[in-house]
This record gives C-alpha cells, sequence and structure tokens, in this order.
C-alpha cells in the first residue's frame, strides 16, 4: 500500500444497514432489479450469447457491449449473495458463469461478439469496439463472484483471460502497445491483482495506465490499419482523441474531456495504480482533474456530461438543464473515483462530492419499484420538448435499453452502497455517510462495533454507539459534511468542541464499548446558487436540505414550472410524508407566478408590454432522486426562479 | 381583383426614403452588398454555371439551388436599377440574363444542374430537389427586370419555362399531378401572371396550391420510384409531408409546421391566389395559420423556426433563444406574407408584425457595412457554446454561405422595403411605416404627394404634408402600432381625436396641397414578457422601445450577460448615440448583477449556498437589428432577467 494512503472503506460486508432510506433500496435492489435485470439479459439473448452458437442471419447477434452488461450483473449478484445469500440466485449465477467459462477459447481469450460475429476482427479496433471494456467488466464480476461465495471457477477464467491480454499487450516485441478507447480494464486489473495477490494484473493496468495518450497515437496507426481493410464500423472518425482521454499522457491531464463515463473509470484506475505501487506521479493530475470536474463541470445533483452527443464533456460552466445528459454511469463512475480519492486523502471534499452523486444523480436513475432506469438525469422536463427523443434521453425510465450500461451499474453500486459509510486506518475510524445500521470497524488492530442510529437524510441527528472488543485508543473522525454550516457533538451526553478540519470532526479518545457519540447536523433548507458563469441557471437557485437536492415536479405544482418564483430559503419548510414516495420530507412554501387568467386562452398574444399580474401559490418540492415515480413524463424542474 | 381586397401596396418605385435609418441601408444595399454577392455568385461557379459547360470531375458542380441565388440577385439588382439607375450594374445583369437565356433548353427547360450534372432526373425528385424552387427565383427576377428596364429578354425566357412547366404538370393526361417540395413557384407564377396577363401562370399557381397535400400523396409515388431506380439522394426520408406543408390540403391547414421560409412562401402564394382570383376559401386557413404563428411560434424579433435540425417549426411556445435558428429568410418571408394579408385586410395586427420582422429579425441578417450576412438570427449569443458550429448558425456574419440563399434575400427586401410603408385604394391611403421620405399616392383617382417627415424609429413624431393634384376627398389611415398605447394626431395644428381601430386612426376630409398631419406616437421604453408557456423567457423581459427590440452586447456590458438583472422599464433612458452604429438611440439604466468578486478565482466553487452579494452596473442595450457589429463572436443576450 502506498505511503499516503490514509484509509481503507469498510467493506460493505461489515456494513449492515437498516435505516429507512438505503435498506428499503438494497431490499427493492435484490428482490425486484436483480432478477428483472437477468430477465432483461436473457431475454435479449446476452446470456445465451456466451453458447456461441449465434450464426449469421440468426436473431440477437451478440453486441460489442453485451458481456459487460453480463459481467455487471454477475457483480451486482455477487454483492447481493454475500450478505443475503440467496440459492436460487447463486444457482443463477453459476449457471451463467458456466455458460461464460464455456466461451472462452483454447487461448484465454473471451468475447462473444469476436468470436462469433467477426472473428477476424480481435483487437482491431481497441478505439471503439471495447473488447477490453468487456473483458473488465467480466473481471470485476468474477472477483465480487470470488470474494461473495469463494467459488474460483469465474476468477480462474478471467485470470487467464488477464494472461492472454497480458501477452498481446505491452512493451515487448510483438506485443500490441494499445490501450482500450471505453476504459475499465485498468480499474478491473488492479482488483483481480488484490484478489490473487499477482503482481502482474497490476504491472499490466498500470501499464495501460502509463501507455494512454503517448505518441506516436496508438490510434492512428490502428485507424490508418482500419481504413485499409475498409473496416471503419463505428461513429468515431479520428482526430479527437480527447474523447478517449488519449489526448495526452494522463500524468499530463488537468482537464475532464471527452466521453464522461470513461473519465471516470480511467480516474479510477488511476487512483487504484497509484494506492497499490505508490506511484506518486498520478496524484497531482488527479487532484488537477478533480479540482476542474467539481469546480467547472458537476451539475448541483453530482450529475456530469453535459451533452448527449459525445456522451460527455463540454465546455466550463456549460451545464443546460433540459438536455442535460448525466448519465447514471457517469454518477456511479463520480462516486467510485471520489470514494477512491477520500481513501488516499481523508478529506471531507470527496465525501461531500461523493454525497452529492451518491444521493441525488445516481439514485435517480432507478426507479422507487426497482423495475426501471434513466440512462440520462437531466435536471428539468418538458415533455413536449422529450417528444420523439431516443430511449438514452427519454424523460420516463424504462425497462432497458440497447446499450443497456446503466441498469446494472446502479445495481451493483446499491448492493454494496455500504462500503461508502466508514472507513478505517491503523489508528483512525472515519464516518463518512450517515444512515442506520450497524458497522463493524477494525481500527487499532482491534474489532470495534458501531452502531448509528438515525432518520438521515431526513434528519440531521446522528446516535453513534461504540462497541470496542475492549478499551481501545483511536481517533473517531466524523464527517461535517459541506452543506452544513453548524454541528453539536458530544460524547456520552458531554458536549464537545471539535472544529471540522479538512471536512471531518476529530475525537480522539480510549474508547470504551458503550460509549455514545451524538452529533447534530443543522439541516436548514438551503439554496444553492450557481457560479454566474453557469448561463442556464443565472437568476434561479436550487432547493437542497441536507444531502438532497430538491426538484418540484407537475404533480404537486402544475404546469409551467420555471414561472413560479420562490421565496427565499427560511421561508421553506420540510414536512415529512411517510406515505409519498416511500416516505420523504418535502419542501412547502409560499410563491408566485403570473396570473395564468392574464395569459389564459389560445387567442392570447404571445408577448404583452404591460406586466402581467402575479398570484400567490403553494409549492412543494421532493427529492431529486425520487422524481418520476408518480406520473412520469411531466414536467420537472430543479434550478428554481428566485425572487430577486 | 378579388372582392376582399382593400389596399394595394404603393410599389416602392413611388417611395423615396431619405431618412436616416433606411436611406443608408438603402445606399449601401446597392453599392456594397448588390456587388460583393455578385462577386460571390461569380467566384463559386454560380454565374459560369449558366454556360453548361461543367463536366464530371471540374470544380463548382453546379449544385441545385444555384440558380435562385442568380434569380435572387437579378431581382434584388432590379429593384436598384428602378430607383437609382446604374449602367454598369445594368449591363451586368444584361450578362448575366444572356448566360440565363443561354441555358434554356429547347423545350423550355432552364436549370443548371439537371441539364448538366444529373440530366436523367430532370422532375424526378420534386420534395427534395428544387427544380420548380429555382425556377421561381429566376421568374421573380425575370419580371423585376423587366420592371425596371422594359427589357423582355428574361421575361420571355421564363415565360417559355413557365410554358413548359404547365405542360409538365397539371391535372390532364399524361402530366404530373405534383408540386414543389420548396414552396416558391406558386408566388411567381402569381407574378409572371401580372406582368404578362396571362391566366395560364395563375392558373397554374394555382393548381399547385390546390394540388398540395391532396391524397393519394405525390411524394410517396415519387420516393418509391426513386427508390427503385437507386435513386434518393438527400435527407428527407418520407413519411413527415408536414416539412413541406403537404401533410393535408392546404384548405386544411391551421398549424404552421415544417421547414420556416417553405411555409412562408407557401402562404404567400394562398394570398396572391386569394387575392387574384377571388378565392375565399384560402382566407380562413391563412388566418388560422396566421392566428398560429403570431400567437405561439414567434420570436419577438419577428424571427421564426426554433430548430436549426428541420430549419423550422417544432412546438408550442417552443423558443430557445441561444439555439433559435430564425433563419433571416424565413423572416423576409414573414415580411412578404404580412404584407400581403394587410393588403387583403387592412388590418394592423399584420402591419404589426411586418413592422417588428423588418426592423428585427430581417435587418439583423446583415452586417452595417453590407458585406457579412447571418443565415441565423439566434435571441442569445455566447462564444464558448457557438465553437464549431455549422456555418449557417455561426455566431458572428459571414461573407457568404454554401447554400447562400439569405444575402440575396435581404438585399432584394432592402433594395424594395418602400413598398412596405404605404397602401392606397379608391377612397383610402394609409401609412403602415413611418420613415421620412417622399410618396406618390393615386388615390381616388388623383395622384397625392405625401412627404413624411420623421426620426422614426428614434422618435414618434411624424409630421405629414400632403399635395393632391387637386383637392381631393379620401381617408388617410395612419397606423397607430401595437406597441403605442398613447398618440397624438393634429391637422393643420388643430388636434384630432381619433381612435385607432383594427390598427389605424382615419381621417377623411377634403384633402388639399399643404395640409399637414402631425402623429406623435408615444414611444417609451417597453418590457415584453413572454407568455408563462415560453419557458425560456419565464422571469425575463424583452426591452423594446417603438419598433425596435433591444439586446445587451458584451461590448458594452461585460460578460456572462444573464447574470445581470434589469429594473422595470421606466428606469430605463434613451439616449442617441450619432457615431455609435450608424447612430442608434441605447437604452441606459443603471442594473444589478452578482458581485463577480464573490465569484472571482478559478478555485472559486461551482455552487454556494450563502447569497452572494450584488453590485449595482450600469447597462446599455443596443437594438437587436444592430448586433454583432462592434466585435464579433461576443455574447448578446434579447431576454433579460428582471428584478422581481
Amino acid at each position: 500500500m502506498a505511503a499516503d494512503c490514509v484509509f481503507s472503506a469498510v467493506p460493505f460486508t461489515r456494513v449492515a444497514l437498516d435505516d429507512p432510506f438505503w435498506a428499503p433500496r438494497q431490499a427493492v435492489n435484490r428482490e425486484v432489479t436483480l432478477p428483472t435485470e437477468y430477465e432483461q439479459c436473457r431475454k435479449t439473448g446476452r446470456i445465451d450469447a456466451f453458447k456461441l452458437a449465434w450464426k449469421p442471419g440468426m436473431p440477437n447477434e451478440p453486441h460489442i457491449f453485451w458481456d459487460s452488461d453480463v459481467g455487471k450483473w454477475i457483480e451486482a449478484a455477487a454483492y447481493s449473495l454475500k450478505t443475503h445469500p440467496d440459492r436460487k440466485l447463486e444457482r443463477l449465477v453459476d449457471d451463467v458463469v458456466a455458460l461464460v467459462a464455456g466461451a472462452q477459447q483454447p487461448d484465454g481469450y473471451l468475447n462473444t461478439h469476436f468470436t462469433v460475429v467477426e472473428p477476424e476482427k480481435r483487437w482491431a479496433n481497441l478505439a471503439e469496439w471495447h473488447e477490453l471494456y468487456c473483458a473488465g467488466h467480466l473481471m470485476e464480476g468474477a472477483v465480487a463472484y470470488f470474494e461473495a461465495t469463494g467459488k474460483r471457477a469465474l476468477l480462474d477464467v478471467m485470470r487467464r483471460y488477464a494472461d492472454h491480454i497480458g501477452q498481446v499487450f505491452g512493451r515487448g516485441p510483438g506485443q500490441k502497445r494499445g490501450y482500450c478507447g471505453h476504459e475499465e480494464i485498468e480499474l478491473a486489473l488492479v482488483k483481480l491483482y488484490r484478489a490473487t495477490g499477482e503482481r502482474r494484473y497490476l504491472d499490466l493496468a498500470k501499464y495501460f495506465i502509463d501507455e494512454r495518450g503517448t505518441e506516436p497515437p496508438y490510434f492512428v496507426a490502428e485507424a490508418e490499419a482500419l481504413k485499409r481493410k475498409g473496416w471503419r464500423k463505428y461513429g468515431w472518425g479520428g482526430g479527437e482523441y480527447s474523447v478517449f482521454q488519449a489526448h495526452k499522457p494522463v500524468r499530463e491531464q488537468d482537464e475532464v474531456v471527452g466521453h464522461a463515463v470513461r473519465a471516470m473509470y480511467l480516474y479510477c484506475g488511476m487512483a487504484d495504480v497509484a494506492r497499490e505501487t505508490g506511484d506518486a506521479t498520478l496524484l497531482p493530475p488527479l487532484r488537477k482533474l478533480w479540482a476542474h470536474v467539481t469546480r467547472k463541470r458537476m451539475y448541483v445533483t453530482g450529475g456530469i456530461g453535459s451533452s448527449r452527443h459525445n456522451e460527455g464533456f463540454t465546455f466550463d460552466y456549460d451545464l443546460p438543464n433540459e438536455t442535460a445528459y448525466c448519465e447514471t454511469c457517469a454518477s456511479v463512475g463520480l462516486v467510485f473515483w471520489a470514494h477512491r480519492m477520500l481513501q488516499l486523502t481523508g478529506r471531507g471534499e470527496y465525501a461531500d462530492v461523493m454525497e452529492r452523486a451518491l444521493y441525488n444523480g445516481v439514485l435517480s436513475g432507478v426507479s422507487l419499484d426497482g423495475r426501471r432506469f434513466f440512462y440520462a438525469n437531466p435536471l428539468a422536463a418538458y415533455p413536449a420538448a422529450g417528444k420523439g427523443a431516443a430511449e438514452n434521453v427519454a424523460a420516463e425510465r424504462r425497462e432497458w435499453f440497447g446499450c443497456a450500461c446503466c441498469p446494472p451499474n446502479i445495481a451493483r453500486l446499491i448492493a454494496s452502497v455500504g462500503q461508502y459509510v466508514c472507513s478505517e486506518s491503523d489508528d483512525a475510524a472515519a464516518v463518512h455517510l450517515y444512515a442506520q445500521g450497524d458497522v463493524e470497524l477494525h481500527v487499532a488492530g482491534r474489532r470495534a462495533g458501531l452502531r448509528m442510529t438515525t432518520r438521515y437524510p431526513w434528519d440531521g441527528a446522528v446516535r453513534m454507539r461504540l462497541t470496542p472488543e475492549r478499551p481501545t485508543a483511536f481517533t473517531l473522525a466524523l464527517r461535517i459534511p459541506g452543506w452544513c454550516a453548524k454541528f453539536a457533538l458530544s460524547v456520552n451526553g458531554k458536549a464537545v468542541r471539535a472544529a471540522a478540519r479538512g471536512g471531518y470532526a476529530r475525537i480522539r479518545r480510549r474508547w470504551q464499548a458503550g460509549d455514545t457519540v451524538k452529533l447534530v447536523l443543522a439541516m436548514p433548507v438551503l439554496q444553492a446558487e450557481a457560479n454566474p458563469r453557469v448561463r442556464m441557471d443565472c437568476g434561479r437557485v436550487a432547493l437542497q436540505r441536507g444531502p438532497l437536492v430538491y426538484c418540484l415536479e407537475q404533480a404537486d405544482n402544475g404546469r409551467e414550472l420555471r414561472d413560479i418564483t420562490i421565496p427565499p430559503a427560511s421561508a421553506f419548510k420540510p414536512v415529512f410524508r411517510k406515505n409519498l414516495l416511500g416516505g420523504v420530507a418535502v419542501l412547502r412554501a409560499r410563491a408566485w407566478r403570473r396570473s395564468p387568467r392574464d395569459w389564459a386562452g389560445d387567442d392570447q398574444a404571445l408577448y404583452r408590454t404591460t406586466p402581467s399580474a402575479r398570484v400567490r401559490v403553494s409549492v412543494t418540492a421532493v427529492p431529486y432522486c425520487v422524481w418520476g415515480n408518480r406520473a412520469p413524463g411531466r414536467e420537472m424542474l430543479v434550478w428554481l426562479s428566485r425572487r430577486q
């Protein structure tokens, strides 16, 4: 482990949540989403693809992305099995694993599309054809399933594949000096290294990281070779290597560019390699990239990637709301990256963004019933504008997608969400996210139970009861979120004065079983302003309370939400509504809108120069993460006009 | 002439403007724009195309649109020659006419592309290949040149072509029952009818109008025939006939849809046929279409067509500002249509829109120096967002375009702008637009001079001196614009009380030479609100004074214009600045913006929940029609945040 690692995450296997926010979502994920996604994979041919029985002319031609969907589903299922054993599910995974294993070629290669559809094109188009990306997701699934069940079958398959990849790629004679157009293999190889202890997988991950963006550009030669063969197949026309974050060596990169999901996975891989190799040269670019995305290119929901056209970043402060892409996978990737940076640095700024993305831009990606998914997570919905939109930018969640990366991505995140709650080190434990449940900490060489009791995110009071095996001295670092301006802390009923430094209030003492810490985070309604350069949000604010960003929905507030003018934050009152949207605190206030009577009727002029009257209206805001769960395909709005 | 015709426009040949607003623009149009456009046509091969010398492999392959550009340039040059004879220009036109004439085929057919490039495809794709559109523009040029010079050469050529078209198209045996995908031929044939008195041209125009959108759809059979031959060439894939306004018979159309320019030209043709044939069944759809576009689909600038994707209409109240297409040609077409409706009805609502489009969305299409043109006229410009945009949506005016419809369109409009000033009938004269100059009215069987003295649009005072040949009784109808809430009227110094009915104040008397009418239109600064369903403009207003819509430019107000919050209209003061942008009244006020200091620095957070401070700033608004004439490629904004 590199010298500057501050923390290790407490794995989700040692975090059992029984809170009203995450526990029901985990149950739905387990009981509905996982079976639903398996069924979708089966129905669409993704499972059977591994039988390698497809022949030209048959339906369900294995697509170049498909293997990755199955890999992610296996990973999600594995996480669930680890905390909630389920024989039926395990048998299902075993069956899939057998199919996957059967698809492996004698040389270790494993890819359904390039085995049965275009075998002659193996490794011919790393820029666009996603082979290493698919390999990475199968590796992640293999590691997760091994760790969940101890079963080595898939792990061994993926080791053989990784060994094959290690033979094909590298700087040795006869090897390809390439890397994947869609990053993922890097972080997956680090997981494989951690699971097996085989250093060569870490070295291979480092090779892919180091090689990226070097001269001469691999993709140029590749594109030329493709052209000679007449094999250009997908959209990338060459030239803009920034799409793949391959425009310069990763250590020289300081701006997040291109495809958002690819960027996130790359940065995760960089952080992993930095951590495992101790390569400190990867940290400065990671810090610069972090500052860039969070200060110039991130939505208030933790969504990233402004444009559907490149599924990625555009230019600084360009954060359109109605056409925001904010792919669910990109926010998932941001959580992954933030989590890694948090372990490396212990700084609250990473936890703040992790929480922002998790509670808002990620969770909005799945319906409360666990059956439907958003690919894009816009910050405003206007039904007429969405008519005829592509499935990945539809204004309603859908059951599945042709390119189905998002549904299993959110499933694996929810199944393992416990790992984001706490971290531990030799002499400290940190609580990053507050959620009711039991955590088993390993700190200062001992086990220590931590029971959290809280209604977070609906309430900022958290009671923590510690039960170390025996009295143990360590620092308990409690995150004071960036949104929290005031907090109170007590130990065993006695107020403790602790400043929040780097986002954490720290209490160092010899903890005894039964010690109780109480933290109360003030959780007023806030109104976020965006930087004036975010031209779309000028004159507007986003309602926020605790980690949750709120929105107005048509169901509560009628049409033409943009015409509503809200009062200052202090006028809003949170009201918990048990029967609404699974139980949420809504925010209510009296507001204004232009008198609909002044503008009623089809013969009304489009423009008028006499100021129209205003009427008082009640507004109700709901958490963004649950929008679109009532009447889908209606208006929604995050950035609200504020009385000035 | 149909029974319900109220007015005839006073032709531009009887209107000599010497005002500070239009006269300089006409001079620049004559002295700079016309020669520049000729040179562009020549340079790009549009002129030489008529030599029919192009062979495969040669540069400058005649494009299917090209003939129309030359036709419009001839028309613009003709209007200029009529009022400002210019031997050099006339010789130039004569040379072009000779080339055009030489390109006519023995059977009368005349189209450069389908003579030399794809002769086998003549009339094969009316939906997309623009032959009748090109024919129409050459006809308009021919009529204008004949009327300007008395020279018949081009008129005769185009008559022969029209006769050929009349043989090819129609309901007789062996004829094609088609119509053009890009309307234009209809209104052109009416002009040809008026110039020649040949009824068959009017009948052919009526045929094209009547046939449009009938069952079975012509374009379906055409598309099938194309497919059989493998000839599909351009973008339209079949199905959406609304692109061409061919989704139903024109008399059943009540919503403006599809390509905006095509729609305008069709409605012009419908109005012309209604007027000349007395076909009253065309008027109800025209009125419905008018109500629809002006009440639901028109920008405050008179721009129309929200989307670059279809160059046309999207859905009701969908009027995005930064991505507004608002093609210059579409606003030109709206002026044409409004002008025709105004003659048919005498109602001020048509003049209001005509004025709105003319002074704003049309004029913005050309630079003050007459050398550069906008194809799209957005209502907001943000440089970073426009980077890499296509030439037709660039944030700076350009010298020319591959598809160069707009530059000669605006040139022909400016050269003939006098025709929009007044109308006349047997017993009335109407003044629609106020501009300093001399008009020769023909009213009640006599000539009457009308001298207008005014600084309009900078000032609302207009002095009108009448000089009838001899004392004559008629009604003088003076337009009271929709934007004007208060006016004062006097005749020979004596106040006259006249209500504005239907947009006009009417004075009936026996006019004598030297009678003087004074009209003072109150011209305060106004703030237009858009209907709340225009979601982009909620919380925002557009500054307007007289007929001019104003905008903020970066040159006067710095960056991030959307963050400026303006005070009510009454706080704005007009200030005439002689040396600015050719002499304009700017609007000035004290306003607010968020303190840049609160947000300075690259390390500034993207979001903050403590309200940022506001600072006072001075704002200066300039007329929209002159934006982008100083430092091009900078920010501009029409809809401004208003303090609420």
